[in-house]
């Protein structure tokens, strides 16, 4: 850093600043930018019938000959997830660690973006340069291996972005998190410090991945007469890696069920991030040759998803695997927030058929806790602090320790997507606000449902709708047919006969009246169907279903 | 006890024992049923666009003349909620302790019963007899005053009920938990326990109501320069009490905001069981006239519900109360599974207004942990144990307890809705099913939304709805006019016109087909269109509308 130094780079989240879920932040100095993750949030329960949500990026493609690259802090959806819907938008080069890059070729596979997507595989300690940044990755402890701090420098200064992180000394595969790298471009002096708020409401330590290995050997001991079924997140490897050890300690032969855990699985052990011994995994077909005590099942569904492998079973339509009572499951996981109703109904339905369910110290996190953070800015003593990754009250909670940690409020800065934070040495501050946003997919389509359509849905789903139809002669407006009434989701009509009776008849009086005036347009007409039904529906049921008036002239 | 007893009684749970919620139990002696408690349930997340839950009493109306009345252990919704929808139904009279039936005779009041029920007042202590039965009330303590466990006296032996209870040996108001009375009846000899199971998964005790009170004062102490918004459950009259007390000690006035709040509070105050010194409330408009840090507000919406009070400050749309960054907003509660999201929401608003939010240390549970289960077992000894309010999990859990203190496994009884347990001296059995289930209520309708219509709302809810309307000559089938195509929660119609035109052109098509056949019948035509649109749609975007064909004929 030399002494004086007025120049002043750009930070710009385009996503993650309000909800767990599609981080993406672009970093823009002069005339290059690099984006630091591509992340696709899940649809909130308002979101009825969307599938996944992806950012809004419209800031890039305004600014496409800048954008230099996307660098991949780890390999989790809301990082990676949004890359093949963007990359068909823009075609920019992805920069990543060798787990995760393999995790991103599965998907780049499965949308035909292999051939036009430039990849390059960064280690712990390298750096790449990118138009006017340098971007060094360091090793950093997190629920997926080869997760990524990065230590992003430009002319206006070093910023050093946490990715999603825990501070593990004792981590299952690979090194400890790189702290002497975070010291020492601590003593160079570092701008800005973006980190990881998910736990920052928790007061002290993360446990060690290493501490649920512990619990596994001790719960095969416990369960030798049992097959186990164990359910946890398909992503973290570390955690399949020990049931594993646990099983080969214990003699048993892995099956490994549910789609997203058989595709993970396969790529950490062909990139050498698994190490299965050697006639440990069977197919599932093969579990019949063994004694069930001598077996156990590693499956999806964890998080009570409805369609995952567990969830069947526990439902009794899985193909293949049926709960015995002398089954033991163990949900190696701990619920998502939202998810708590979802896994307590499979927990429910495992107890109901005889077998025995633990739920219960058999997951660590894998983000830092406050004393962690702590740590981190301890180490790294930036100018500036920019809480990222969570809901508002989770960036509070970070900058609330970031101020007790001696950093001045006025250099805390947190941030809405979309926000233009501009810094340099003496000053930093929010500049402008660019355009963001969530673009719904709902099967193919990307970006047709918008608030109207979802307005709808949310209309139709709390007391469903009635159409009503009538035929008119062209002209004279004279009623040829109907009116008819259709409903669906409303009541059942085939109890409530004499409700849908009377509403036609309130319809057919009300037209009367309307039709006589033959000036009476189709819009008027509509208005009356509407407020007819309505006024009529509430006062019978009070309930509001969407009418929808249909006009049809002959 | 007689020595040689061959008298045999029925308990016949309604429900309560699939989900926390509905809690109705009959216990049938020759002529005589009791019913004990008669709850209602809030819809689980399928039940799109229902308010609420009731249960099926169809074996109660089939047995009538034997219903003797109901006996209500406390005024919890699960436990009281359903009454004014049954008594409409059966007049039946109501057994219960005073707040409890304060709290009843508010709902009666409303749905305009009170003439037409007949009441009775019962102290803890006393007995009630019904047919034959002896029913005593016993003292216990819960997150509502007036809690009962019951011992219900018959030929057959006594039944031990407990109601939904906690061991608080520091009550706020009124008495401990008479364990005494507990140990008297161990001592004569209980048929059978039924017992709450709903803590039974946690350790330990629950600690007691006067905790919380400890926590405010400190809370109270440490916050003198901030208003404090103070949101618990409605019915907690020992919660509000402590707050009131806390507020009385540092000199600060209360306001009471939210319709069942004030209810309660109404309630409560008259009937002697809340303590308010003069000059303490105030109304909402007087606010103004005292300076913040001297005033608080007691609210509802703890739970997130989005209709509630603290739901329209933190969205500032409350019509008085505007949220300030001085103000403290503490959460004396933990969210019900299924809630956390809405609460987090919640949180978040409150800390983007510039508040502080607590959220910890503020609660106490209302339910028994394991351990005072275990107290409760060993000082009852029963024959039979019954783990009744809990989900499946929950009451095996409690029949886990009940096998480690002694019982023998064939003795511990995990029922389901309907199952008529047959108990005496020598011997237990489910002998018997009888009809249960759950009637939706929406609006004014009772029962008129079943599973077609649910699946309707799913179905909406998901994709949206496609209409295809056409009108055709009667007798030739000669198309008139159409088809017209209308949606809604679909596609954003406006921007997908080309989608929506080719759709039509199709449907044309293969109309155009279909009718040069003459025969066709209507349901052959509706087939055809729900068929084409269905497999366009579906290549087309991947989703699946409900699709509804209507043919008008002139």
């Amino acid at each position: 850093m030399k002494k004086e130094n007025n120049e002043k780079m750009k930070i710009i989240p385009l996503g993650g600043l309000e909800a767990i879920g599609m981080n993406i932040t672009a970093f823009e100095y002069e005339d290059s930018i690099i984006v630091v993750d591509c992340g696709l949030a899940f649809p909130t329960d308002d979101m009825l019938g969307i599938d996944l949500v992806i950012p809004d990026i419209t800031y890039l493609q305004d600014n496409r000959d800048k954008v230099k690259g996307f660098i991949i802090t780890h390999g989790h959806e809301d990082h990676i997830g949004a890359l093949p819907y963007i990359l068909k938008e823009m075609n920019i080069p992805i920069y990543t660690t060798k787990l995760t890059m393999g995790i991103i070729e599965h998907k780049l596979t499965e949308h035909n973006l292999m051939r036009s997507t430039r990849r390059k595989v960064v280690k712990h300690g390298q750096s790449i340069n990118l138009g006017k940044f340098r971007i060094e990755f360091i090793k950093t402890n997190h629920s997926i291996q080869d997760a990524s701090a990065l230590a992003i420098y430009s002319p206006a200064g070093i910023v050093v972005h946490t990715g999603d992180f825990k501070v593990d000394y004792t981590p299952i595969f690979g090194d400890a998190i790189d702290l002497q790298r975070f010291a020492e471009l601590g003593k160079k002096g570092v701008l800005a410090l973006m980190s990881d708020s998910t736990n920052a409401i928790r007061p002290g330590f993360t446990a060690s991945e290493r501490t649920v290995g512990a619990t596994f050997d001790h719960i095969f001991s416990e369960h030798q007469d049992s097959r186990l079924i164990i359910a946890t997140f398909a992503s973290n490897v570390d955690r399949v890696q020990q049931i594993i050890n646990s099983a080969n300690k214990y003699g048993r032969k892995v099956v490994v069920e549910g789609r997203s855990m058989v595709n993970i699985i396969g790529i950490a052990s062909e990139l050498g991030y698994l190490d299965i011994p050697e006639n440990t995994l069977i197919e599932i077909d093969k579990l019949k040759n063994y004694p069930p005590e001598k077996t156990i099942l590693i499956t999806t569904g964890s998080q009570g998803e409805s369609m995952a492998a567990l969830s069947r079973m526990a439902a009794g339509i899985h193909r293949k695997i049926t709960i015995q009572p002398s089954d033991t499951i163990i949900f190696s996981s701990s619920p998502i927030p939202g998810n708590e109703k979802s896994v307590s109904k499979i927990i429910n339905e495992l107890e109901q058929l005889g077998a025995d369910v633990i739920f219960q110290d058999t997951h660590v996190s894998g983000h830092a806790c406050a004393e962690e953070l702590k740590l981190i800015y301890a180490l790294v003593k930036p100018k500036y602090a920019i809480p990222v990754h969570g809901e508002y009250r989770h960036l509070k909670a970070n900058s609330e320790i970031a101020k007790s940690i001696g950093i001045p409020k006025d250099n805390i800065f947190i941030l809405q997507s979309g926000d233009v934070l501009q810094l340099g040495q003496e000053k930093a501050e929010v500049v402008d606000k660019v355009h963001t946003g969530g673009i719904l997919v709902d099967g193919l389509g990307v970006g047709d449902v918008g608030n109207i359509v979802l307005r709808d849905r949310q209309h139709l789903a709390e007391d469903g709708i009635l159409i009503v139809v009538l035929t008119l002669q062209k002209g004279t407006n004279q009623l040829l047919s109907g009116p008819d009434i259709v409903s669906r989701g409303f009541v059942y009509v085939r109890e409530s006969e004499s409700l849908m009776e009377e509403a036609r008849q309130v319809m057919t009086n009300a037209l009367d009246n309307c039709l006589t005036n033959k000036r009476a347009d189709w819009n008027k007409i509509k208005l009356v169907v509407r407020d007819t039904m309505n006024d009529y529906i509430w006062k019978k049921t009070k309930r509001r279903p969407m009418i929808i008036p249909i006009i049809m002239d002959v």
